[in-house]
């Protein structure tokens, strides 16, 4: 059950909703906005004679059931797509997002260069990881703050909003300085200490879908992050684990369908961790475009070969600029259909 | 290696050819086209020596080394797509093709009407099962060979192609007297009994990938009709096998580019059975249009919730209707670039 | 719903209770035991006015309902394990059952070798194929009826039993001559053609689950072949397709226990190809008799490093000598167990 | 490349070892032990000049080429099996090693009454967690410090051990203070943060394998514990997961047999997460000593119905005693082999 409150309702009026909530025998989590209270309520059995109750007190706008197991982040809970605003852009709304970048931050030249590149040719946020999560303790582990100063820098030149990854709740603060969007990785999905710390924080998160982590599992995720207040996320589909060998992971593109479906919050694409190819990466960007994706997060570097952590997968510059070509007609349909669709939600 | 003969070389050239080969130590496969024959020579170790000496012969077109493990469907053979005839038909040209009709044939009624609203609505091929793969022994098997004539008569009535499906190596000649397409479903892909029959058959084959295979099993699977005299195969990705459960299978969509990049052979995509969910077949449909499918095969019902299979993901004629009118903006843009792609080839 | 015929039920007797059967709507399948009938009822609705109706009649010995979709092989229909006699051997009951030979028959001597080792080592039965299915058209497919003869002449000379695959329904008959159990290749394990003409086979057949099928899938296909008419069915767990690449497929061993809650029929496990290392063969040998299996299907070869095919996994003759004396302590712990399950059946 | 110094060698001849390594441009990690340091050089190329000249060194007592990725888990760098010691008790020797308790620590009563039967019934250690790691942000999140204050009073009244998990970096050193063994979940075995963190504890750490993690990922994220200080680990094979929904993951059993080949360090199979069935439990223990793991980790509950995590795969107390008597002659045979072993290392 969700209760949203009426606009500007009073600590004590809401206070009051609470009580009436808890004589029922509920437990009660809230969402703080700027503007307006909503008070989620768990429980089992019949909560109809506390939801007519509730609906009585003046105070309350409405009182919804939802019976899928994540609240907040479900279509029952809100019925029409979520704006997610970051760096003044709109994410969910009716631009298609481009972020992209290196994977890892490894000097000023190439973070610069790269930014330069990519705001010319239509990104929007720049990718760029300075805490990198590596499988082996022996390989690059990123430039850590020097590398968010790097970031920086790259924004103030080109204007570009910054997305880059948080491995751990202690760096949520440091890294909330520098960065726009906070990604949380696809192994820190179900890392609740951090999710619990991301409700905390005062920036857009993008979440990762985990490499065997179901579509309940990633929307229960981002409940963690919502529930502990912060409603500002961005689910990410980057491919899943499966036998196929042939690419790095399989994307599971209905994901993105599957997930417009059953919640309100704005869904990006990663064609690059889908594929770990990069020849594939345009191709699999039409399709996310044509899907109904909100964004494409993609891997750029000025020289691939010589990356230090996932060149095989990361772009050049001149294949980025031939893919954002490429995309231009297939996002102009993108754009009338879901202009269309604002138009009547 | 794979040795392409002259165009009419005769019987006593080929023969010459093919007993160099053996003098090399090589086991030989051939295919006889109608026009010019094709010899595949499987061996260990270095082929220069061989390969030199073939070439030096006057009635060897061309002597190429082939480095993947299947041969003739292999880009190495043929860089540019394959065209596939069926019913007149082109598959893997400038048309995008759309075979469209119902799991399974269940009555005069059902099938002609389905057969002339989906010919209406832009499909070119009729699809409909009268043999019917079941998990369970108990459940409906197909109608079979009076099936197959309620097939024709909708052929007759509408000129749709006819593709439907083949089990068992036994009813390969009776189904290909009605079919214009002999489809393979993802549980026989590895039957290799089958394969081989098909080899012979002097149908088209649509080959659909197996639950859990990998993309290179499935162009195994191709290579044996191929190598067995049969070189008019197109693939099908249908959804492979995962851990969610969301939906019936998981599409692995970018199986699509990646086997545009490996193989000449067209591919079609299957987004009833990757999804198992109506409501998320136009949206994978248009995906599977924007990455470089050549065609869709889609489960098409009169009365959905009545079908004696599939029913949860076969389209209801309105649907069906609504999704080929979204789907034609995309078409328009795949049909653009496949024609320039063609005028480079 | 099951409908057991008194002993020696007359043709007059069981037809009256199909046609009763059939007045309550309802789908009859039988299986005619040499002594009993049995009746397979498949019905929707609410079957008890059919149930007691039927037990009313006096030539009915038990009527029951089975609430699983697999009905003659799950525990409902039979509490009680079933033992399926094979050239003399009684497997699923109180002997451990051992299977062991090469991946494929090559030679008169490698077999006749391999089966009197094998022989004075414990094995029962002598596996060997004879029509093999491979991935790749350029692979050896067998010596096929010249195979069989040397099965046949080494069960002549050592008495074991002969297990060994049959890939199409057009060989059932012809392997059937030489073999004492058909072997079913998980790649076949949905081929419903295959498995109906099993069910008119008199031999046991071994069921080997697909790579990617599931318990419950690995069940229906044993129901096919039991509905169609063969009771004498075996189940193989040989690993399934996973993410891990450590090992050739994942064990999933708790299937043993799984099937053995489930089904009545006997499970041997198949470490050989769960792990394609042979090292780790006798180590999943041991943990397959300690969970409760019925038997093991091992591949052994005079020299594995030059198999025709599976040589990784082929355990040398020395190896399996050591396995078998390693197994002895826990085969008696298994023998003492399933005494004393049979006793208080 | 692994440098063994002299037992007891100075500051000076270690950084003159570090010193010559750098010379030859690679990369040092070390490891102090409290009697010997052991340094780990990670760096491409050839290694034997670095190598001769490192041996050569009085200081140094042997330096040894190592391959695999991971390099001090791994059995080229140890060839005997590790033996860690925790409350007093060896694992990874000649004692198989029972853990078992409660999913979830509710209350004294519980918690105390479940620690002294399992003691009974020969359990060394108990589990129980505190910090609970739970996909919906609504359900139970464990009793946190209070539930660790009572796994201390469950210890001094039983003497068993206590194990329980660390969610996040913060609690480490907290936890440490009240338990013997860390134990890390499958979802947290990539959180790189958590791991480094880890390496600086002084318990012994029980590492999870994650839902989708290769064997070779579970010896990464081990390396990580040990390349930064803590050399006690124990690894725990808890199922994977797949297709499979008969049981909550599939249990790969093999991997015990592969880590036991491929690492040094102890393996505990946890047959309550592999199976989700309490009625597997006790058949896929038996599989667990068969195949050599060194200890088991169980579910036990007083009620299990009434649990408030995990109750359907929680043994009941009469269902842990009845399996710790049928494990008896297993662990027999476990130990005779176990006790050779050693005896020839």
């Amino acid at each position: 059950m969700i209760i949203s409150m009426k606009l500007h309702a009073t600590r004590a009026e809401i206070d009051a909703v609470v009580e009436r909530i808890q004589e029922f025998g509920y437990k009660v989590h809230s969402i703080e906005g700027e503007e307006r209270v909503v008070i989620g309520v768990v429980g089992l059995g019949d909560v109809t004679p506390c939801l007519e109750s509730l609906e009585a007190m003046p105070q309350v706008d409405k009182a919804v059931r939802i019976s899928a197991p994540y609240k907040f982040v479900s279509r029952e809970f809100r019925s029409t797509k979520s704006q997610i605003v970051a760096n003044g852009v709109e994410i969910g709304g009716d631009t298609f997002v481009t972020m992209a970048g290196p994977c890892s931050v490894e000097s000023e030249r190439q973070i610069i260069d790269t930014a330069q590149f990519v705001a010319r040719h239509g990104a929007q946020f720049l990718r760029g990881g300075a805490f990198k999560p590596r499988t082996s303790p022996y390989d690059f582990q990123g430039l850590e703050e020097a590398g968010l100063k790097l970031l920086r820098k790259a924004k103030d030149e080109t204007g570009l909003g910054i997305i880059t990854e948080v491995m751990s709740d202690r760096d949520v603060d440091l890294i909330a300085e520098y960065a726009d969007i906070l990604q949380i990785g696809a192994r820190n999905m179900q890392n609740f200490a951090l999710l619990k710390t991301l409700g905390r924080a005062n920036r857009p998160v993008m979440l990762k879908r985990g490499l065997s982590s179901t579509i309940k599992e990633l929307l229960m995720s981002a409940e963690y992050i919502v529930a502990h207040g912060n409603p500002n996320v961005i689910l990410c589909e980057r491919g899943i684990r499966t036998f196929e060998t042939e690419t790095r992971n399989t994307c599971d593109i209905t994901a993105v369908a599957v997930l417009n479906e059953l919640s309100h919050l704005p869904v990006v694409l990663d064609p690059s961790h889908a594929t770990g190819r990069r020849s594939l990466v345009p191709a699999l960007s039409r399709a996310g475009v044509a899907i109904g994706a909100d964004g494409l997060i993609v891997e750029v570097h000025p020289c691939p070969e010589k990356a230090m952590s996932d060149g095989a997968q990361s772009l050049s510059f001149p294949q980025f600029a031939g893919m954002m070509d490429d995309l231009g007609p297939y996002i102009n349909l993108w754009k009338e259909s879901r202009v269309a669709a604002l138009a009547t939600a």
